[in-house]
């Protein structure tokens, strides 16, 4: 029983994810329009959009390209301190990238990838969300009006990095940059086929699942979170009514205990709405592993997920 | 801006509290059957009882007592390290009381009063919580079955301290056990009237409300968490059914957004049931202060509070 | 023990309801952005529109007026046969206004005017809805997409009249048009206070209140269902976002068993967005009878309704 | 467009379904304490039981028997008229068993036998439920105190049947008891694979689905309402928490747009708890026809039931 908060805790949570689509006008449409999204911005190829209860300036940018994939996915540090702590650890794993001046709404930031080759930021100094008299709240506790249309998605909740070496990736999250690992399912020859890291008190803020593709660097999805498990069924509803394909319907995973609903975007990216789940609270919180027989057993409700999940990613293989 | 994740966190979270009751049958009654609690042991003059969701071994000690009110009120540190850094500070500030040997399911433990003089309590060491085998879930990372009686509540979700000078607990909490202040109500003089203050990324773990009697050290209530909003309601069905008084039908607080129920248990003592709300993720989240011309406008739903809410606590005045 | 379904069930169900509005331009807005209803068609000073899941061609005829209140309120019949049925006992009882050709949407109606003076309507022949091609929902059992925006109310679920004479407006619906009495609430000399009555196996399709003013023939409110008591606290949460007055903030009723929020569209009249609630199937249900010691007791979870629910209506008293 | 509500409305709710239990003491257990029935009776080798908010004494039979299977489910008419003008019917029909003296709860009862093969009963007279004290609900429209424990089930919902030939059962149930056809699925070849009928505004009471098998006259599924989608989520939970065999993971069906969750319960019979799904009110709503090529897109959220939903069904075949 091993004290998991000690040392420092140096990221606050994931920031925001750029996504990259092929077909950036109908992404718009899926991520404004059907999730609920607000657009703050746009520069260049890129749009910027936010959930009405994030507490970052966007979680979002949605940037044109060939192919649809992962552009980055940015965490926040706590601090200067925690930014520079952490930069210089990457740095010397080998797996750094480098400074950049920064982006739209935040300052210097640390660039670095995976193991696997996911492109990686983490940065402190943020613009806040200065929110615009007619998105107005009632209650200046919550950012921004809540967006009554679409699904109504609150938030960015966590991102799934799509691996061929689980492994690998999981102890570079754990060592460089202080993920503490939730649960973690493991095949019988004790390699890891999914592991759950968080860095707040969620279950979960990033996972990292194997691509049976055995391709490298992918992308598996990013969820949006919602209030409640029935706005998971609502958000269900909404994207048949707006054709957009569902490869899981609504069910509740394993792992986090969460429900779920998966969808690809039309640029083809998938994308989760998630609920519910647990905080881990406990500072001893041993990780739960999870065996091949266990996972065998489906879904919380036993049902399974389709086979695509372990398969699909962006970029889609030739 | 100020990163207030700086420095670290010692206080991981609230551990448990110990609640005195001069009807402790009808008191066991109701937090057990009615609640959904599930009796982990019993010593001496006390029932130690758990939420089927709590990390901890046990959220309540129901001691018999002449009079209703707070026995103490524990926070589990994240590590043995971090316990001894608070003890110093805390005896520092002079409102220490010192260690005891430990209690039922925890080791040694450091006492301590509030500034208005509440009972509190911080420790480390801790024995999990062994499911027994008529209890065991289907899903090992839940601890426990779920509690398909009552109002079915998860576990222990925050503590309220009524006092005479939230100030002045509230200065101390931050100050001497690393509490960050989420929202505020001030009177036009700049007196806090409410203080909201978290350890985890909870919007609250502890509130202090001003005791409008001028009573000392009074408790006000404590919370069990349920899954969803509409929990809650069901709560406040399985409350009339069982002749409970409900003091505050469910509604929504403007704090921290979270729904409510709020009923006196038969030994006199205030108890919530919530669900909902948001956490605080970012690192340079900025303390709400609401004005009192803010407060007056009632809850979330412009409803008010009724008058008792700031008058009653445990023990009851003469 | 009496079979009430015995004669004939000629009504069918609530149809629409004509509201007067001297302010139609934020009505519109309110009835369209904020509850979610669409817009069907224009004529004169009327917009009329319709729920997402409202079997009918529409349940809202918004009208400009001087003041606000009732326009009217339809019923739909079973057939032509029932429709004559009754258009001759209303006739017969001295309360009948004669045939109109119609009006947008239906066809032969006939107008009559209830014993406390407002004014009705039953119908059969009616425009069934087609639904446009933007609109087209996933499933074809459902009359139009979800309407994912505002409060996303489904469709007209209940109208509630302001009379000064409950018991003659009761009696006078249960004689001629062959409503049932499901609740009623009486005063220690047995006057009717609240009288509910259904022609479907809804608890209440129809209420009647004691206008306490005692004035004559003033509406009291018409209610919009939504598909759960969580979307009731949603659409709190969008009224208060939107600056709509709340009169009453969600809670639940002791009749019927609904969840309710009432807030007054910015026209003035009274408007409720209500779910839950029990059928009724039992043929031989019994008039439930509250007693005024039993209404003294408030709401379901004991909380009262404000005065202003007693007093209020529309067109407003000098 | 004809007009479905005339003639009389004869039949009015299914009252009980008599279920056959190879395994009574578990299948016991199962609807009292983990769908949460309360025992009101036993009778020989029965027990009876009801939900919280039937409306009739009980509506659950639960018989042990050889197999498992139906013993009969029946129906309660609006009046002693009506039953002796459907038993007449159904007597001129060829289909007739004859009439008995009653049973535990209620007065004569006129049995038949579908065309398929199953056991059917319509009854008048019978029996109030009479609450004891312990279970006195808090308010008097509600028959009962909310069951909190297990799956927390209202009452009966709807039967299905397995049939061999669902054209000659559904033309038997609106010919000779005035059921009317919600929904039907057909083949290309135009014959009725599911057919979904009702006597209520529900959109069914009763179902009939094609047995694959080619089997005669076999049990579906009976199904148990619970009031919101969210606790059908929840009885789920407490299936896997209680090791029943879940069959279909809950999710929603095209037809009537109900959310579901199949189990099998220990005795071997299929048991569905269910919520939502809207009402009938339209008095010239059209039998919606679903074609092959739209039920092979699934259910509503596309994803698909399990292939032993169209096979097993109870008694088993060898």
């Amino acid at each position: 029983m091993k004290p998991i908060l000690e040392p420092v805790r140096d990221l606050a949570h994931l920031a925001h994810v750029e996504l990259l689509t092929p077909k950036p006008e109908e992404s718009l449409v899926f991520f404004r329009d059907i999730l609920g999204l607000t657009e703050v911005s746009r520069h260049g190829q890129s749009v910027f959009l936010r959930g009405w209860g994030d507490q970052q300036l966007y979680s979002l940018k949605l940037t044109e390209s060939k192919q649809a994939g992962l552009g980055h996915a940015a965490f926040r540090t706590i601090s200067q301190g925690a930014l520079e702590r952490r930069a210089n650890a990457i740095t010397n794993s080998g797996y750094g990238d480098g400074w950049i001046d920064g982006d739209y709404g935040h300052g210097k930031a640390f660039r670095f990838t995976s193991p696997d080759g996911h492109p990686l930021e983490i940065f402190y100094e943020a613009d806040p969300y200065k929110v615009s008299s007619d998105l107005k709240p009632s209650l200046k506790n919550q950012p921004q009006k809540y967006a009554a249309k679409g699904a109504s998605v609150t938030g960015l909740d966590h991102i799934n990095l799509f691996s061929s070496n689980v492994d690998a990736d999981s102890s570079f999250l754990q060592n460089q940059l202080g993920f503490r690992l939730s649960e973690v399912a493991v095949t019988d020859e004790g390699k890891q086929t999914t592991a759950w890291l968080h860095v707040t008190n969620k279950s979960y803020d990033l996972a990292i699942s194997l691509d049976k593709t055995g391709a490298k660097g992918r992308f598996h999805h990013l969820a949006y979170k919602v209030e409640s498990l029935e706005m998971v069924l609502r958000a269900a509803d909404v994207f048949i009514d707006n054709e957009i394909f569902i490869e899981a319907s609504p069910s509740k995973h394993v792992a986090g205990q969460t429900m779920f609903v998966y969808v690809y975007e039309p640029g083809g990216n998938r994308v989760e709405v998630c609920a519910g789940g647990f905080l881990i609270l406990s500072p001893d919180w041993e990780t739960i592993t999870w065996t091949q027989a266990e996972r065998s057993r489906g879904l919380a409700w036993t049902n399974p997920l389709p086979s695509t999940f372990h398969t699909y990613g962006t970029p889609e293989l030739d």
